[in-house]
């Protein structure tokens, strides 16, 4: 695989492709979001919803069901789902504890308040599951209760991961999945159902979903400590200061001397960082070469991805996802 | 209806008649709770489901289907779903603000952080919506769902209408569905769909739950004033402190002259409350008998419980449903 032959965005590709669909979804969102009740509700989401993003899950459930040859408009109450339930997590990512916000973390909850992050938070829980309801497809609700149920004990996995330098990499690995992994596969999963695919193309798209979220959040994480803040949003150092076990510190671990070890202990363990502390990270990341083997292990997830596609019926759509996995590694150095 | 007739706890009664069938849905509570990936969750579950409160609303769901003939035992997963949802609520509700904190609000996590308090509840949630689906009941996830979406949009509701003295019976009204009302009636409902009742059958009860947690939730507003913290779990004048615009404070408002206005304005308003601000709120409750006509009105709402078990068969565990919804305002004095 080489980064020649992206040329073109895959992802612009396909929301040109699904470009009607993908605004009858925002349809959707906009209308569910109403709350007769509590007209703050569409004040919180609006931001955050409209601020857009990629809409990258959305469209792999739209993606993936037309790629099976869906004629129908369940998918897009489903993409409209899968959407909310992403927007849920990023307000419920953003409750802080006091004690953060008095290391100086950057909070991401400047505009509302905790307790407002939660319950709207909720409530786009609560709207995603009555449109899940309506589908009618037992099995849709199946995925995506079991994708809930992950990213849940992912998150948590994660508070608890956090700082705590005996982290392995199947702890990561699980992490990951919680975080990102878990709602790609359960996208392309449940599109794939919803048109009633043969189960090997459904597992395809399935494991397609899963490698390929693994490759990006993989990628995220290694970006964090490359800099490339335009990319993901972050500065640099952020997972450093919040004291995250990603891949990048648990290899240069598994490879470090006594002194590295204290370094670790103090910066990650116990979160005594001072000045030149991320630079000294750095430094450990090049001398045993983690970021480059982040780097090739998220490739190699990008990789998976595009093999899962094997059993998928050859298709343009599908031509286009296969590219979307080498794209999201394609901006690693 | 007098209070006489209540001498023992109908809810007491309630549990000996299941006990069964409560301890089998202890033990998916127990078994459910459980996470390969991350121990921390039953840690921090363990403590507020095993406290035990009454399960009242679990309760609900196993009379409601037993009193239908159910002979199942889906309403077992049925009661732990409600369970979870109701304790998934709880941990979201110890969420605080810096800024309450610092009040001195007696913050209610103490025993874990704000982040854990959140992502323990979604993963509850999770579960709660897995156990959901296992009953293949594709009306039971619409009830279920519905009930989500009502209790988020009160939490939000009320949220945004502490404080502002505007606040109507209406939407108090609105609120007290979301907080309570909402997971009662769908208990009921759910119950009595699960096992097949006929839609006049499912229609009383449903009514039944929701007048029973309106009554509830009212009689636990007045005792916020009333003094009996035994009966609550909270302190005396908590509601006053955390400027919660309850029946009481609406009604005193709706017949406030001009200096007792400044005075609500002060103190729930703007939150300007200094000593004896407490004692002068009882004073004005009780020259325009608000705490009177609240305890009227949670009578009035108990009746409505009891009325609505009309279609409902004849049956001990009716009886018992009836009695349990004077019991709830039989607290009161």
């Amino acid at each position: 695989m080489t980064l020649d032959k992206v040329v073109t965005k895959p992802h612009d590709a396909l929301a040109a492709l699904f470009a009607a669909e993908m605004a009858a979804m925002n349809e959707v969102i906009r209308r569910r979001m109403a709350s007769r009740h509590a007209p703050r509700i569409p004040e919180v989401t609006a931001h955050l919803v409209e601020a857009g993003g990629k809409r990258l899950r959305p469209m792999l459930v739209i993606a993936a069901a037309r790629l099976c040859g869906y004629q129908g408009d369940q998918h897009v109450n489903l993409a409209a789902t899968v959407e909310f339930i992403h927007t849920a997590t990023l307000l419920h990512d953003d409750v802080v504890d006091e004690s953060d916000q008095r290391r100086g973390r950057p909070t991401a909850n400047l505009l509302w308040d905790n307790k407002s992050s939660v319950l709207v938070g909720d409530y786009l829980f609560a709207r995603a599951f009555q449109l899940m309801v309506e589908t009618g497809s037992l099995r849709v609700l199946d995925i995506l209760s079991n994708a809930a149920a992950t990213i849940a004990e992912g998150e948590v996995l994660q508070l608890s991961a956090a700082q705590d330098l005996a982290t392995s990499e199947e702890t990561y690995l699980q992490i990951v999945r919680g975080k990102t992994a878990a709602l790609f596969s359960a996208a392309t999963e449940a599109g794939a159902v919803v048109a009633g695919a043969d189960q090997v193309v459904i597992d395809g798209l399935r494991d397609y979903g899963d490698s390929l979220g693994i490759a990006f959040q993989m990628a995220d994480d290694l970006l964090d400590y490359q800099g490339d803040s335009g990319a993901t949003g972050k500065d640099v150092g952020d997972d450093f200061r919040e004291r995250k076990m990603t891949l990048p510190v648990i290899r240069a671990l598994a490879a470090a001397d006594d002194e590295e070890r204290a370094f670790w202990q103090r910066t990650i363990g116990k979160g005594q960082q001072v000045a030149g502390d991320l630079e000294q990270a750095q430094a450990l990341f090049a001398r045993h070469g983690t970021l480059d083997s982040t780097r090739d292990t998220a490739f190699e997830w990008a990789a998976r991805a595009r093999a899962a596609l094997a059993g998928v019926p050859e298709d343009p759509v599908r031509d286009l996802l296969a590219d979307l996995a080498d794209y999201v590694v394609a901006r690693l150095r």
